[in-house]
């Protein structure tokens, strides 16, 4: 356990010096708090979204965010090329399907993505991430949403089903690959309060990826590294406004010995 | 007078108690304050623009708001799919039409929206708000914006000639249904130097609009809380890069007590 | 000397008397800072990048910014209508190519621009700016990005083959007609740690150049004065998020007295 804490620690001083580029494709809503995030943490944030620039950029990328938070049809259309280009480097791509499950749009795209591209991470809330699974997922068994156990069970399923990593963020977050399950018990509830926490969780994730390529461990640090800066910026803020400024602060200030030694693993 | 104070904390908490979608369709400059407001207010904003996902969207929310900040062609068909199922629904329309009178394309679209749509509330500065008379509009016979009485008279007439709500914000806010008039005496000059607090001034209507169907009150309500989390704001910033972050600190503070207290409503 | 300096002091408080209104034609990431940014210099910033609305819009501004960090097609088109509308109507262009060199749409569109419109003033880090010059241009001798003399010498090669100032930002920021070359010593290292520092001096620039047509020296006032602010800012804040907000506090709080005192300006 101390050795994974030790690891976290050796991923985010990675980050630091290799300022990895992080390719986004993401919502008009966030993209300057997830920029500001993502230069906090140490990487490089760039965003392009234009079908005839996408597979360009991404070439030059370590890590793809694909996020389906404001959606439109020719953004889709990029989300895709995108994808397949970095599937074709093997650069690996986080997917937040953010809203899946509430629009058909939303969904259809976000069931698509996950289908036709190799996903690395999916990180979603729990709706949003079992609305990926199609009518005939083994989820579709499992009663409930509301305990923690039951949610484990159906990541499990839906990791296996969609071969990837699953990270199921909430007041626990949980990551499995199908077989193993981690738990982050890092986090603090004004990050509800503040728009884009859960896309920015999603960058967090993606830069780890950059840096180490066994993305179940990379998804669960990245969720680890942002929920502890949730938890020293609430130290000194209690607001929102201030709150989400603060977490920016906290980002940047945390050293990989703070991770090493503030991270919430469950194994 | 009371009484309305009364309800004006009411509200209040209700919006905290029921945490109503609100959905934005507006520009990309205020998307990310806006949604941290309304968060902080205790709403659920979601922004969604794309023509094949605005029907489905707006059938989850309790209130659309319309902002033509930044519009284009496709933005402008997705408000009118958007505005007319929300009409279909009763689903309250606030429309915000930002830099009406500076541009046809926006002129144009404001006026279309405010007679194809039937709008809860019309929210915007006087020259913003006025631009929306046609030709034949007796408003053209009130000389002067100048005079706070002169505006009054305009908006009352404008008010009954569209058939909504009208709110123009200045110094003092002014909310009428072509009768009766409101007057709302919060806020600060510090306003004036935040990007969006006009948009986010009309996200307040919004989400009072979505617990009180009342929207002549609804849009005071919202208008008066608004501004008292300015005045709070600038208790203790000065300067506009932390009382825009102060701004939303003091809408998640304010509880329903201190609205019943702090809301400066003239009748 | 004095008498520049005295002069940077004038047009600042020129902007704040003239409120004048600076289009933007901007990327996604930037614009709500951007807006805060000019709010706070005393200009008013207006976002509008419809094809069918730009022309318009331009005809109300004194200084129009064109910058290319989140491109598409449509959006490209409306930078040409809106440049040649400015340059129709003398009203100055400012450009920030950002990314180009990275991506082959923004390379091409970014030497597009300058070649097919009158820019006033092109403002990017080294590697934007000199990946404009094209394939017979006589920077391809100078060896060495990395020396501040080669960079000068490439930068004045540049604005005599473009016609336009080039103004190059860095540690030391460089502005150069191709004759005369100034050198700014402002800033402060956290500026790289805040996504949008070098669009937002970008505004600033096109907020002096909104007053003075001396351009040479608008660019360099303007970045002396973003890079003061910068310095200003770093006095309270020393970590980035609460930085970027005490920098937009800091373009507000600074005085015409205050920045002829503190403009570090080499000629």
């Amino acid at each position: 356990m101390d050795d994974l804490k030790s690891w976290a620690g050796e991923n985010l001083e990675l980050i630091r010096r290799k300022k990895p580029l992080i390719h986004n494709i993401t919502n008009y809503v966030v993209m300057n708090y997830t920029a500001n995030a993502l230069l906090a943490m140490g990487a490089a944030p760039v965003m392009a979204h234009a079908q005839n620039e996408v597979a360009d950029m991404v070439s030059l990328a370590s890590s793809l965010v694909i996020n389906i938070g404001t959606l439109s049809d020719s953004w889709i259309n990029a989300m895709f090329i995108a994808g397949k280009s970095a599937n074709h480097r093997n650069i690996p791509i986080i997917l937040d399907p953010v809203g899946s499950g509430a629009t058909k749009l939303r969904t259809d795209t976000a069931r698509k993505l996950v289908r036709e591209l190799q996903i690395a991470v999916l990180r979603g809330n729990a709706s949003e991430v079992l609305s990926l699974a199609d009518e005939n997922s083994k989820t579709k068994g499992v009663d409930s949403l509301h305990s923690v156990d039951d949610a484990a069970i159906a990541a499990s399923i839906l990791a296996q089903e969609l071969n990837t990593i699953v990270a199921i963020t909430g007041e626990v977050d949980l990551i499995t690959d199908g077989s193993k399950v981690y738990r982050i018990h890092n986090g603090h509830s004004l990050m509800g309060h503040v728009t884009g926490t859960g896309c920015t969780a999603t960058t967090a994730v993606a830069a780890f990826c950059a840096v180490n390529d066994n993305y179940l461990l990379a998804a669960a640090f990245g969720l680890g590294y942002f929920g502890l800066a949730g938890e020293k910026a609430a130290e000194k803020y209690g607001l929102p406004g201030t709150f989400a400024i603060g977490l920016i602060d906290a980002l940047y200030a945390i050293s990989p010995d703070d991770l090493k030694a503030g991270i919430k693993l469950e194994v």
